[in-house]
């Protein structure tokens, strides 16, 4: 049966291919939408994009997941290590939440190591680049079948 | 005097009822409104009742009451463990700060130990379930009578 | 069917109303278990008020309260952040339990922000002043019911 | 050549003047206002003043003036010491930041000393009253010569 | 030679066997000192089996013991973490002396990790169950033949 | 071209299917180089797929890779919290590094939460269940075609 | 005009003389209280000289001396690192407070380098041996006067 | 009906009675060994005694011991504080694990007072010198009974 | 009328345009007296400005400024992290303190981020370059008007 | 036989009695000088008396006092807390050294409770004012006889 | 009398010369190997160098150095920073220990900057390349002379 | 071509072989120089030999370093753990730095552990006594050739 996956991205995303292209790549997060959406229709679900730079948005959108969407796929950006609204929002929704960051974060500055949103998701995926959305629809949809 | 109170939600609290009840119970943020009018009213006094999952709607919020409330009744939820600036809205209102926590956060995890509005609260109450709006709100009418 | 309250005060309680007034206000111990009386009688229960420097001494009576009291209702003070054995001995004891502090402790010195006895309590309220015995007594005897 | 400067401000500080006037001093944010357009155009540039208690808005207008400013300068009040989301917006910026804060945030409490945004301001001042946005302005002027 | 030694118990140890069994177990205080007695006897040694929940008592036990025992064997329970006197109590005795813990504390809070007793104890046994007592005296008979 | 991936696994995975089933699921090592294989194959590409539970050997196994290996993707299990000698191995290896964790090691205890391996690798999967290597050996195809 | 001067020494100090003499000498309690009242005697005061192994019944010394003493000395032993509750009965007492030590604790172990009761002191007295009694009481009668 | 117990030793026990005897006493391994042997045999048990100083052979012989074994006795020296490896062997293990170290741990340098194998261990015996292995083989074979 | 302030300058910058000119810039220490003087002269006032290498110099300079001087500039460049007595020295002086570094200190080493002059600093100005001296001088003469 | 001691004062002592007298009187040094003069005369022995803001030059005298002194009073005022160079000095010295401090410094800001002079010092007396040199010449006297 | 000095190297230490040559430099173990075997010859005595990626196997080598040589220098690499098994292993031996870093170890990671092996080190010498080993020989053989 | 190297003494050095000389051996400091002297001649090198107990002093020499000398060896001595002063002046200097330690500092106390100046050192000898000059002006020697 066809699922919808919600993806929710958090802050600065907006900008992804036009902000530190050394560090972020080229990629657009239009691209990205792009990859996601025919990643989930070759395995017979829907996705749902969204991007804010509104913490109180993204708690929003999870809310409304809970009536309609399977799944969630989370890239929360800054959120990640700031935000225990957004992890108590997650843990309001049943299914599964799959984490994605696009660098690997625990190369980064100290203060990027530690996640809120690690004790919610069921999985987290970091340094896969653009990919690292593409694996994780691919393995929602599996978990969702 | 009839004075007015001004209680405050923050993010996730309008999913009480609906979101884990065995930790937060069935009682809806309805329910506790309902509740605290009551209470209010039985002292002499009118309540103002609002949620929000945005932390700058709070500040706003906040802001308003230094115009015509006396008291302010908050359960900060998430935004209690990391918002500094809820806290400095607080410091700019005078009159007396009850804050609010359905659950004994103290035998939550580590990080819900810590409270920056407790800084500015006149007084703190925990673990009281949904009573403890309402025995703050009586508390709050006999400081303010 | 009336129950029986054990309200418990740690060390130094007995001078309250005459040391540091501006602090802990001029409440004597004596206005509070009239207090408590009152409160817990027009509810159709009974209390028992005691008060001992002694960390032992208050050990005794919660091991004793096993045996008679439904409830208890303690202010450790200054044990709060040291007297692990008090919390040992609070787990020994089945029924609700609520931690009363006069003032914000959060607003103290750092080494009175963690309690031992918070691990056990089901609710805790500080900084209510006085009235704080009194609303717990309310909401124990509510519990109880 | 003429250049704009985009200066923005955080939370609370639309009360600048009316809130703690011993910390602050009573000097309102139109009051800085206008002294920083002063300043900018006596050295023949441009500014625009800017205030929000949303986090999410001050990060939208950080995207903006990657459009159209050469430089920022910014207060953020109590996001200073939480906001990675400003910090990574600040990132996407290619021109200098200047942080003002009016007070000397290092004799204040623990939580204040640490700043998020200093890891990519070019300068910082601190403790230099509403001046310190003017001399901010003027600095940020004969940078951009 | 027959010797004497001193078993101490700290505090809620008087209920052990009545609290807590699916962590104590059902074996009373009674039952350990009869297997300690039968445990000395063996070996031809006597006991003297004492349990306060009083510090300041437990202190006086030592000092006496140093007139008329050999050894002591001392379940410090919650003073175990807090107790600096019960420790300079023991460095005045100049036997042997072994700790003994009835679970293993080390897989409890964090705040069970630390012993002062330790730091003078010849010997710790824990997680043992009510058998620790048993091997402990057992011990303590061969270090003194 | 074809390409060798190198897949190392760490201690005790040698059980994987038949220890804590409830945490690690029924799937065993032989399923998941399989899956491996099948992956790799499919993509054109070989894979060598190894495991041990002595550090030394898996620093030998990273030496050799350097000679025949274009990618190496690894489980380091318990290593990847206490190895440096791990780390500073795959330092020496040129080609990109995927470490994959079955569960999400930011949910279990605190000592697993950090991982020398991550300061090298170029991404990380945790929480993928025993998908996660399939997805790793996925990625890693393409980056090497 | 002649003041009383009490003087409480707290677990363990009854032994003095009689244990580790290497590390406290040989003068026992009697020696140091005939000193201290040779001294204040000298000076026109008097003194009230008391040992206990029981915080509490030190709390209740203090309470009493709020009645009838004008200054007190006091050498916590143990307590000094473990007792908020005697801090806050010193807290109660309007007079001056004058810690001894008779050894240099800051040369011994770490955890003997934090007191409680010095956040009341008036002064602290430490290495100077038996003598810092007697010291201490002639500071007292000096302040006194 | 007769066990077998497993005991394992850690690095460098290999040396036990030629190196620091005056820390670890004469006693050789060969004489622990016999103790144990002798031990079991008087309650109907057997035996097997194992020494490595290699991580990965300790954890290959915690894996043979599932199949084999019903308890294990492990001295695991030096790897105690370091090794997660051999803890998460011991996971995979059904039956009861004690922990034995010859000395007092806690007596000694910092960095020895932390165990990893203690969070699976069912008891633990420290600074009974070489009659703990004996101890602990007893207290094995009664809960094997 | 005409004020003194005195500027003082902490060890090594006597080296200022010699040493490391991509971090601190071609400025000398001549360059910025200049500077100084200059902005001074034309607000109606005086400076001393001084250098030394030696923690003791700068602390007599400053009891010095007690009897001439109505406000202090310091870059104290090292010992900004680590001397209490320049601290000290500054808290015997009445007047506006600014405190100046060239670079902004917050994103050089961890060591670097801690300041003992901000704590008896009026405002401070970090990152500003040479420019800062003369911005400070600027502030402080407006704040001795 | 008469002995010389050396009594050693720190930075911005020399200021002493001008400077923040609410916190250290209205005593200078010249009066502390005669006082401590007097008190050995008293008792026989002699004194030299200085001060200096270099450590440098305390260093020096402390070198100069292994020849001639029998014992060093030292108030190391802000070199307490930063000198490691003044501690070695101090274990060159055969003698005694008791350290003073005239306020308590426990109960000043948390850097200045941590003193490296007292891991050397044979006693410490801090928070007996000015009155804290005579009674340490005077037990320095006594040690020396 | 012609000593014999072991040299024991880490993991990794084998690929030296081959990886990351601009920060360890193209010098080869066996370039080290012949300077040491120069300098000892030089001195009149013998070596024999080891390496090895197996933590066991270094304690091996202690452990069979104790009976043939006379003095152990030691690179111990990753172990450095992990082993305490090693340190143990450094314990049993009783000749002069010299631990080698081919850089400075203390400009890297933080990680890098401790040392169990310092613990029982005789010397250490760090960032002097690979003329360490060579100095260390040089002053090994002075010290057994 | 002939080099100077700067070798440089740090507080407390000039008592070298008069004080403690069970842990710093009887040699003097001209003994140490010469045998500096005499090594760099054998390798057609000057030196110059300077010690000081002011911080000062040793930073004025490092400036007079930049002009004249090729390289540093320096022993800072107690300066080592809390000098940003020195570390910041060795910053300005181009040439390499070698540090020498007498003693294995990391075997005493634990503030002895941490080196401000081997984050500016080329290389680092402890523990070698005092042939760790003539080990480092050896090492220079080749370095500068």
């Amino acid at each position: 049966m066809s699922a919808l996956i919600t993806i929710l991205n958090g802050p600065n995303l907006n900008l992804l291919g036009q902000r530190e292209p050394e560090k972020y790549g080229a990629t657009t997060l239009a691209d990205i939408e792009a990859a996601c959406f025919a990643q989930a229709q070759s395995q017979g679900h829907q996705i749902e994009f969204l991007q804010s730079n509104y913490e109180g948005q993204i708690i929003d959108w999870i809310h409304a997941a809970r009536e309609k969407s399977q799944g969630i796929v989370i890239n929360p950006a800054a959120f990640t290590h700031t935000s225990v609204a957004i992890l108590d929002a997650l843990y309001t929704f049943d299914g599964p939440v799959l984490e994605v960051h696009i660098t690997n974060v625990h190369q980064r500055e100290e203060f990027r190591h530690h996640s809120f949103v690690s004790k919610r998701a069921t999985g987290v995926i970091a340094g896969f680049g653009a990919s690292g959305y593409r694996l994780a629809v691919q393995h929602m949809a599996e978990l969702l079948d």
